[in-house]
C-alpha cells in the first residue's frame, strides 16, 4: 500500500521513514509536485512554486529553499539574485502526497514585484484590486536595467 | 500587455475590471489552476486543489467553494458528499495570474481523513511524523461502508 494511504490511518506522533515517504510523493507529469510557502510565524501565504525530488532533498539539507524553476528549467534557490531567501522552518506534505506546505522564514520581499506575498489581487466588490505595494523596487532587488 | 504584466505596477486600492482578470487567469495545460484554500481566521493552510473557469465563477457566484476534481473529472462542491463545506471569505491572485488562493470558512475537517488540514505529514527529525488525528471518523463524514 502507499505510504500516504498508511499515513491516513496512522495516530498523532507516529513515525515513518523519511527516505520512503519522499520516495512515496507523487510527481506530475514533468517530475514536479507544488509546494505553497507559509510565512511561519504571521500565516501569511507568500507563494507557490514547483519541487522535483532534488530540489526537495537539497532544501531539506540545506535549510534554504530550493525550487525547480519551470520557465528557466533550473534549480531556483530563493533569493539567489534578489537576496530575499526563504529559511526552511518545516515541511509539511499532505494527505495523498501531491503537495507541500513549507513554513518559512521569509527575508524580506517573497514576490519578484517587490511585495511580500505574491497574492496581492484581492477579488473584491466585483472586482480586482491591488492590496499591497512593493516593500522594495524591484529594480533595486535585481539590479535593474 | 497581459492584465498580470501590468498590475504589477499598479498601486495598492487600483482596480482592474473582474471579467478581464478572470480570462487573463493562466489555466494549465488540462484547463485547470491551483487553488490554495486558507482557514481566513487562523491562518492555517487547509488543502490544495483545483479550479477551471466556470468553478471559479461559480465559486464567486455562490460564496461556496467549488473545485474540479481531477480524479472524477467533474465539479467537486466541497462538502457535498461530507457537509464539510467551504465558504468564500476573499479569492486572490498571484502576481502571475496561474495561482489562486482562497481565504474560506472551513465548516469541520477540510480533510478525506476527518483531519482539519490536510498538511498532516511532518518532516520532523529526520522522519515523517503524523501531525494531527482526525477531528470525525471519516466513516462517519462518508456515510460508512
Amino acid at each position: 500500500m502507499n505510504l500516504f494511504k498508511t499515513a491516513e490511518k496512522a495516530h498523532k506522533g507516529d513515525h515513518f521513514d523519511l527516505d520512503a515517504a519522499l520516495d512515496a510523493i507523487k510527481f506530475n507529469a514533468n517530475g514536479l509536485v507544488p509546494a505553497i510557502a507559509q510565512q511561519y510565524d504571521s500565516g501569511e501565504v507568500l507563494m507557490m512554486a514547483w519541487m522535483n525530488p532534488e530540489s526537495i532533498r537539497e532544501t531539506l539539507a540545506t535549510g534554504r529553499v530550493c525550487y525547480w524553476s519551470r520557465s528557466r528549467q533550473q534549480y531556483w534557490r530563493k533569493g539567489e539574485s534578489s537576496g530575499q531567501i526563504q529559511q526552511l522552518k518545516e515541511m509539511r506534505i499532505d494527505c495523498d502526497g501531491d503537495t507541500l506546505l513549507l513554513l518559512v522564514d521569509q527575508t524580506g520581499p517573497a514576490c519578484h514585484t517587490g511585495r511580500k506575498s505574491c497574492f496581492y489581487n484581492i477579488i473584491r466588490n466585483d472586482q480586482m484590486e491591488i492590496g499591497s505595494d512593493p516593500l522594495i523596487d524591484p529594480d533595486t532587488l535585481y539590479g535593474g536595467k
